[in-house]
């Protein structure tokens, strides 16, 4: 008759919800001092832990760049442990009042920012997301309910009792912070459908694991979803920004989500501007349709899924558009809803441009590369929306954080 | 080959959302006003398909209450053609600067409140729902994708055709509201899996609805819930004032979800409120707990189910508390998390409550039945969200939105 584990563990998260709701500023932060603390003092056994991981990856074959993610050692654990303490530093969304107002009656109403109350995560090879989302779900006022992947079992179990350790010395529940151990395929679906347990679903993975929360899910999710980022450069823009901008967002992280994909020249300047860019990426695989090749033939003609492909690599279309809104409709078509961008000096365009391109962020002037939590400003970040619901774009700890509404009378009844 | 006739009415609302993004405030009014305008010089037209409908379902022997719901008259035109002018007088929301800041490199960041795309409602028998939604999607720059009932399918055709027809009175396109004509029920799946499409569905309708969005659905919703809504009489409370205030939460409208269901009183004062509060609420069904029925012996003991019970009618459980712990662990274990209120004098009591009590709206000596858009000064609510998600509360205009990021530089790179 026994519930399952996973039922088990999601009551314990909710179970400590309320406590981790009331919890004070000071108490939060201290518990995150202690966590801290704890993943100091516990580096040998969470590396011990994690060898074993990485034995068992190398032993099936597991790819280097899995490996490396896998991988953990003194730097990076100190990197999760300064993450903590970063995230403690941060303001405290709760108790916030968005706004108030008092209605003709008297009645006086405020929106006061409250926890969400568990928040749900789901993430492939990294350890440190253990780390690093416990905290943030805890700063926000929120109980954490972990899943990470089979193959980082050991190292986020050794993890998880490391925060979960110094939690209890700040006098709130370990069970602010629990580690699904049940890590057999099955219990991910079981996971997405823990509705009236899991109230916010944060998916951190592939399209393999979005296929399935759409799919499945019950529970309330946000999606950190693709990002095929586009830079325009217009036909007024200074083509050494141009050059500058492209460059940041092609090359100095292509794995990530913010990177630019797809580059789009205006016509009257792509004579001037695509050999020189194409110098400039050597290294960059480019690939181009007719207008582009016409002034590049020595690159690869790109296809329609060229120009729909978040490469996360060096790697980028290339397209040559009449005008502004020639651009605005290539972005219409290909984009996932990321970050977009245009390098321009003309007044309209820019207007125009962050108006009509629908997207978590438009930019102008700028790297894509600054679409991110730490870049912005918001401290940390949970992940990136590319939805239109509750967050989009970076999510900090506001974003998770839900609104309850107060409404404060004299006795008022309604007419 | 052909599409199926609802995916070519999503591409068609799907193609009217940038215009309807880009309108000014001034074209969403106007065409508002052409509308309000349409639906009364079409009232003939309108009540000659409404009596279509009502027939139909007389003749099909549906119940004298969703007869009731379905029969439109003169005055319920005039209704629905004022709800549109008074949705031209709200604010609009689009173009609202959410927040924004300066970064330490210059980085001029601003979150701007735009429209969601196409919203998607699913809804039952009333045939106002396609005016008023329609216009609180438009007002918030959102194209409305439309689906109601088989039942009002005659009525609904007609209130779309002058709608629209409005619409384009003020050069938007007439597309910017589509109605769903193909009222199959498995026309209802394929609807909430329409993502690329629907950026935001709102289900209104019940349980069933409710569950097959839950595992059906592919798209963002917002779950329009319950309303199990309770009136805590604390020790401390002024028993004048709690029994107005539960006479008016109960019987001022019971059938809504903001109505209460079920009374708490505190111990201390149970043995001088109970007989009162029966004697007032003469007409109204009470069940109790073992405590309560020491005081009123004449009523039927509630059972677990009564508790969890949303009556939406004239009966009402009733408990016994020992304080306000007891309280506000009742409500953790029954509320639907719609609206809850304490009726007391004890500040220290109301600001317990407010805080511990995890619900859409917390009422201290006022009644649940203000948590309403209009009363709440929203102007108009699109439904009431009992999730935590996006939007919790009465949702109006600015619940219609998302937000993006626009970021001003001068050519900075990320370092």
């Amino acid at each position: 008759m026994g519930r399952s584990t996973l039922e088990v563990l999601g009551a314990a998260a909710k179970s400590a919800k309320a406590a981790v709701a009331r919890a004070s500023t000071a108490q939060k932060n201290d518990a995150l001092g202690f966590a801290a603390d704890e993943l100091g003092a516990r580096a040998e056994a969470i590396l011990d832990a994690n060898r074993g991981d990485v034995d068992r990856a190398i032993a099936d074959g597991v790819s280097a760049a899995v490996v490396d993610r896998l991988r953990l050692d003194a730097h990076r654990i100190a990197s999760m442990a300064e993450g903590l303490l970063s995230v403690a530093a941060l303001a405290d969304p709760v108790g916030e009042i968005v706004d108030g107002w008092v209605r003709p009656n008297g009645l006086r109403v405020r929106r006061v920012r409250v926890p969400l109350g568990v928040v749900g995560i789901v993430y492939e090879n990294r350890p440190n997301v253990t780390s690093d989302a416990a905290g943030l779900c805890l700063k926000s006022g929120n109980a954490a309910l972990l899943r990470g992947s089979a193959g980082a079992i050991g190292s986020n179990i050794a993890i998880a009792a490391a925060l979960r350790s110094g939690i209890e010395k700040a006098d709130l529940p370990a069970d602010s912070v629990v580690l699904v151990d049940d890590v057999r395929r099955e219990t991910v679906t079981e996971f997405v459908r823990l509705r009236g347990t899991i109230d916010l679903l944060v998916p951190r993975g592939g399209q393999g694991l979005i296929a399935l929360v759409l799919e499945e899910a019950t529970v309330p999710f946000i999606i950190d979803g693709d990002g095929n980022c586009h830079v325009y450069v217009d036909a007024s823009a200074d083509l050494e920004m141009a050059e500058r901008i492209i460059v940041n967002a092609k090359t100095q992280r292509p794995s990530v989500c913010n990177a630019m994909e797809s580059l789009l020249v205006h016509e009257a300047v792509a004579d001037a501007f695509l050999p020189r860019i194409a110098r400039t990426l050597d290294g960059v695989e480019l690939v181009g349709d007719d207008r582009v090749r016409q002034r590049l033939p020595e690159i690869a003609p790109a296809t329609d899924a060229d120009f729909a492909t978040e490469f996360l690599d060096l790697k980028m279309s290339v397209g040559v558009v009449d005008d502004l809104d020639g651009a605005i409709a290539h972005i219409a078509r290909y984009s996932s809803g990321h970050s977009e961008a245009i390098v321009t000096s003309d007044l309209a365009s820019a207007t125009r441009f962050c108006a009509e391109v629908d997207a978590a962020a438009v930019l102008v002037n700028t790297s894509t590369r600054f679409v991110d939590g730490g870049e912005l400003g918001l401290g940390a970040e949970i992940g990136i929306s590319t939805q239109k619901l509750h967050a989009r774009g970076p999510m900090g700890l506001r974003e998770l954080t839900s609104v309850k509404y107060v409404i404060d009378g004299d006795g008022q009844v309604r007419a």
